[in-house]
């Protein structure tokens, strides 16, 4: 018996928002594999406590390195070269045995962790692989502020913090509604081009959205450190036709 | 006893994945009401087929008018501004009875028609609201092209096709991942900002994504004329730390 490999887009956090696939699948899973960090449970996996199936087999693919060398150093590369060929030749293995389910937060093709295994196991080519969509988490956090992102003829932009403070800045001014992902220890340049832009006083910060310990206020009261899941939200305002305004 | 509105964020067309609450919902409404054009059954009352409560009364909303006079038409606005009011006023007078459940395709806060009474409602504050994120529409879509949407620093516009040539344009060609929206009868001018972005090459449509009757091709390929629900989308290549590249 041949099994594939199915990655589950988990959504956001609350796991009353998993699909109703997803979480049929995570019910009678028995092999399942998912990121972390070392010394950690793993986001993904916490998400799944108490739906994920109890005879389960658990894999977890533990990353070599996140943040210990700048991703620039040639190691860097290698090392996640290794972890990605030797889980794609792992996971190929046990699905000889059956499905294997990949946990995945938000939606795996939208900045996945996943999508590394993905080419690998495609080019690989010895099972068949299916990705399963999930509401991303950008989505959980814009509900979370209660305010519609986008109307009418709105373009959003979703903005990695990560970008050269130009380009973030550039960027940041051309767009009606703004996602800015992974902002951590990036906060003040995002403020900054968020001035610049005149847009810092619409911006929200939300922290841990959808989950417990979630946080949502205007940027302008945010404190002075982030986590890197940090999302920073500026809501679109476009055409409202019935407004009469 | 006074119940609460709440809009359920149904999905990209795939039953499947609704997510567990909105199918636990869906199957113990009992009133339930939901957008659509005259003359038809409506999209996201077609999805739940099976799925809601058979005892459910429903409540057709429909609009008094849609592509028959421009939306820059004075009468537009007028005719649109009442009927928000009017369905605002008789959801909030149905709530009185229980919880009424409204239906909305995608996720609610990214473009949704909901929105247009939410924010009468939340005005109006006669009733609780509730809003319950769905995956986008566009996210089943890049999921049906089977190929990663972003990667590492990649940003990502969502641009409707209904801008100007121009702006179009601007906007084609300052994403690493596109998503274009609405295309319809903008086809021709989306093909063309995309040739000069030097984008055309890359740029997959499809048409009724994860619904029956999902068509996904290059966009090169395209027919003359496609649907107004047509998405194009133009995948990110961004930072993949371990390719060795």
């Amino acid at each position: 018996m041949t099994g594939s490999i199915i990655c589950v887009g988990l959504g956001p956090g609350d796991p009353e928002l998993i699909s109703v696939k997803a979480d049929r699948l995570l019910r009678s899973a028995l092999q399942v594999a998912y990121f972390r960090k070392r010394g950690h449970k793993g986001k993904a996996r916490e998400l799944v406590e108490g739906i994920l199936n109890t005879n389960a087999t658990e894999y977890p693919m533990e990353y070599p390195v996140t943040t210990e060398i700048p991703h620039t150093h040639p190691d860097y590369g290698v090392m996640l070269h290794n972890f990605y060929e030797e889980w794609q030749q792992r996971l190929s293995a046990l699905a000889q045995q059956g499905d294997v389910i990949v946990l995945c937060e938000g939606d795996p093709f939208l900045y996945g962790s996943f999508m590394h295994l993905y080419i690998r196991l495609r080019e690989a080519a010895l099972v068949t692989v299916e990705v399963l969509p999930g509401i991303p988490g950008m989505v959980g956090c814009w509900h979370a502020t209660g305010q519609p992102m986008t109307w009418g003829d709105d373009i959003l932009s979703v903005i990695p913090a990560t970008l050269p403070a130009q380009a973030l800045q550039h960027h940041v001014q051309q767009a009606d509604a703004l996602v800015i992902m992974k902002v951590g220890r990036r906060l003040p340049h995002v403020k900054a081009a968020l001035q610049a832009a005149g847009k810092l006083e619409q911006a929200w910060l939300v922290i841990n959205g959808t989950m417990a310990g979630e946080q949502v206020m205007p940027l302008t009261e945010a404190p002075a450190h982030c986590p890197y899941f940090s999302i920073i939200l500026v809501h679109g305002h476009g055409r409202r036709p019935g407004s009469l305004d």
